[in-house]
């Protein structure tokens, strides 16, 4: 029998509860072991639950039971998350955790103690939910150097731009529908706003490269200015717009970044739709492989929150080869020289004339379509140039456009 | 450093060796070790090659070197494969496969050698090619129960059945394309009649439920029999006809199978086009998770071995808790039990009359359609029925069809 601890008894928490229970006889034979919950950390109490005498609500507890080796931290946020996490760790303990947030500020950090302790620290279910991608990425495709990594990472800002696309919605709309259903915050700044696809592209990132990437080296923009006009013309192009986390290798530095992109429809990742998410890696000797599943969800994350717990039982007194170094502020390339297609949609009078004047700027630019319900609307694309040239660009224009969309 | 012997030098083998020198210093930072290919068993000489002096037609001088702890076998078939591969795990050396027949025939008694000697029997890329799914399967998601699996599992059928359905061609004209291509073997029984899927469906349920399977337990059908017409209903009903292997639990038994599928257009296995494969997992906690990729090709298999060979690197004193109990006959449901909705097509003067007949013989059937260039063609649509109440029916009903294909 292997003891575990669980910090925080919220969706996932209670839902790592659940499966453990739920499969015991099958996680058994594949452990090796009998998987017990022993403790679970949580302020409030459930007096119904069939398992209410193992709630504590002192941290010291599970962190002074010797018997217990594998923490499970679902907590969530940073603090007191970090803290446990690292005394669990510096105590000899494994953890395994579903916290992006918490990996994405301070993975190397706990990834070094992990390594000195001699114990596990996992966190399969931080990217993706239950989409087996990390362990995949790092052991199965580790023969490759990792070319680009591009993933529908956010299941909310999926869910609402598939409402955006297939049922005309705008944002707003969008987003009320989205919290009615559960699937966005009050506060939805987090998704929308691309915060929590940049915590996990930063995770995708450490693991294919080595190094870590902080957050707060990487462009983030979310889907708040779609409009439906520009999801009509993504469609005349034969696009769909969804929000990505993509990075690439250059040299010794990495391009990392989140904006909506518009994907051409016959690729997978233009079907992925509602609250699905995919991970498409491509790699030197590969190509491109995808992994889809349900990014989030109680059951789901516990699913991959489970799979590391099995791994650690399996593993007790042995290390999984698995780390990063620290990251540094010239790993990550500067946004302005990161290069794509635009689609960029204006309003102007004289079509003919801005066309032109875009030309001597740009290069010979595309047109898309103008008019419409709007007939000073005009949409073009660029060819592949950097964010600086970009900028740049319009500035010598003087004339900025209503809405930018990257082209993948 | 760690030395490598390599069985086969053909397309994988000599990929194996490409991709091992290609990201040599990547390859050597994750393993924690070079990775040096010490010999290769093939009975051709290879005077060109850079490594040339590293060929041997001996195997022996293989099995009695100590120093090569890792040996990749890339010959195929049964034969000498198995006993190559038999004599390396009990000398105590791992040994890596990308060979789907091999693992089929055979996996659980190398399994069985593998534990004894402690050693590593790893076989990532006999399903999928370059695609993690073994691995995925057995450790991320072991917290599941699998509930099903069905998977697009064989490259060149899948690139035909996408010919057929996208330029219209009929069965021997997409086979010459594939030939022409060097995607199908002269003799292309292997792919089109299903044995190749066949094999690599026994690989995958007996990881899932922890039961060898042997592929003549296994109901298998091949695409020699869809026509343009099929192709046509199917398109009719919103359904794309994919050839799919799959495998549930029920109870203590599993239903496994390889047959045409129709699948609806808006489930992402029908929209994995070309020589692509996808596997689609269905776990009592995850839901549906889908891995995709290149399933065939030198790099992209390579790929999956080299993985391989690197996990094994880093276990070289461990054995990852990998492997399944023998099988036995009754382990695999009857064909005649598994339960599908079928699409019948059938010829007949008298539409009303057969209609009639198909209602009494099988409850309510659903008009597909009926006419076009052949005005005595009739297609319908069954509820859930056994095979044998099928065969029952139809030999009732004094009536074969022209054609029956299963729908997901």
């Amino acid at each position: 029998m292997t003891a575990i601890a669980i910090l925080g008894h919220g969706v996932v928490g209670s839902g790592v509860a659940e499966v453990l229970r739920m499969n015991a006889d099958s996680i058994a034979e594949k452990a090796g072991t009998a998987l017990t919950v022993k403790r679970i950390l949580d302020l409030r109490s459930f007096p119904d639950l069939p398992y209410a005498d193992l709630f504590t609500t002192e941290f010291d507890t599970i962190l002074q039971d010797e018997e217990i080796r594998i923490v499970v931290e679902t907590m969530g946020g940073l603090h007191p998350a970090y803290d446990f996490v690292k005394a669990c760790l510096q105590s000899g303990k494994s953890v395994v955790t579903s916290n992006k947030e918490l990996v994405a500020a301070k993975g190397d950090e706990l990834l070094k103690i992990a390594q000195e302790k001699n114990v596990n620290f996992l966190f399969e279910a931080s990217v993706g939910g239950g989409i087996p991608i990390l362990r995949p990425l790092a052991q199965c495709l580790a023969g490759n150097e990792i070319e680009e990594i591009a993933g529908i990472l956010n299941g909310t800002t999926n869910f609402m731009l598939t409402r955006m696309v297939q049922d005309g919605m705008d944002f707003e709309s969008a987003l009320k529908l989205a919290q009615d259903l559960g699937y966005a915050e009050r506060n939805p700044s987090a998704d929308v706003d691309g915060h929590d696809a940049c915590r996990k592209i930063c995770i995708l990132a450490a693991l294919a490269y080595g190094k870590h990437v902080y957050p707060d080296q990487v462009y983030t923009e979310g889907i708040s200015a779609i409009t439906p006009t520009d999801v009509h013309y993504a469609e005349a192009i034969g696009r769909v717009i969804k929000l990505v986390g993509r990075v690439s290798k250059h040299g010794d530095r990495i391009q990392c970044m989140v904006s909506p992109l518009l994907i051409p429809e016959e690729n997978l990742l233009a079907q992925v739709g509602d609250v699905f998410n995919a991970v498409q890696v491509r790699g030197n000797a590969v190509g491109d492989v995808m992994f889809y599943g349900r990014g989030a969800g109680k059951l789901p994350t516990a699913s991959a929150v489970v799979g590391d717990v099995i791994d650690c039982a399996q593993h007790l007194a042995e290390r999984k080869p698995l780390g990063w170094s620290a990251g540094d502020p010239a790993y990550v390339m500067d946004h302005a020289d990161s290069e794509s297609a635009f689609m960029l949609r204006f309003e102007a009078d004289d079509h003919r004339t801005l066309i032109d004047a875009l030309d001597a700027v740009f290069g010979e630019v595309e047109v898309v379509g103008c008019g419409g319900e709007n007939p000073r609307e005009l949409a073009v694309l660029t060819d592949r140039i950097s964010e600086r040239k970009l900028s740049e660009g319009l500035a010598q224009l003087g004339q900025q456009p209503v809405s930018r969309l990257r082209l993948l």
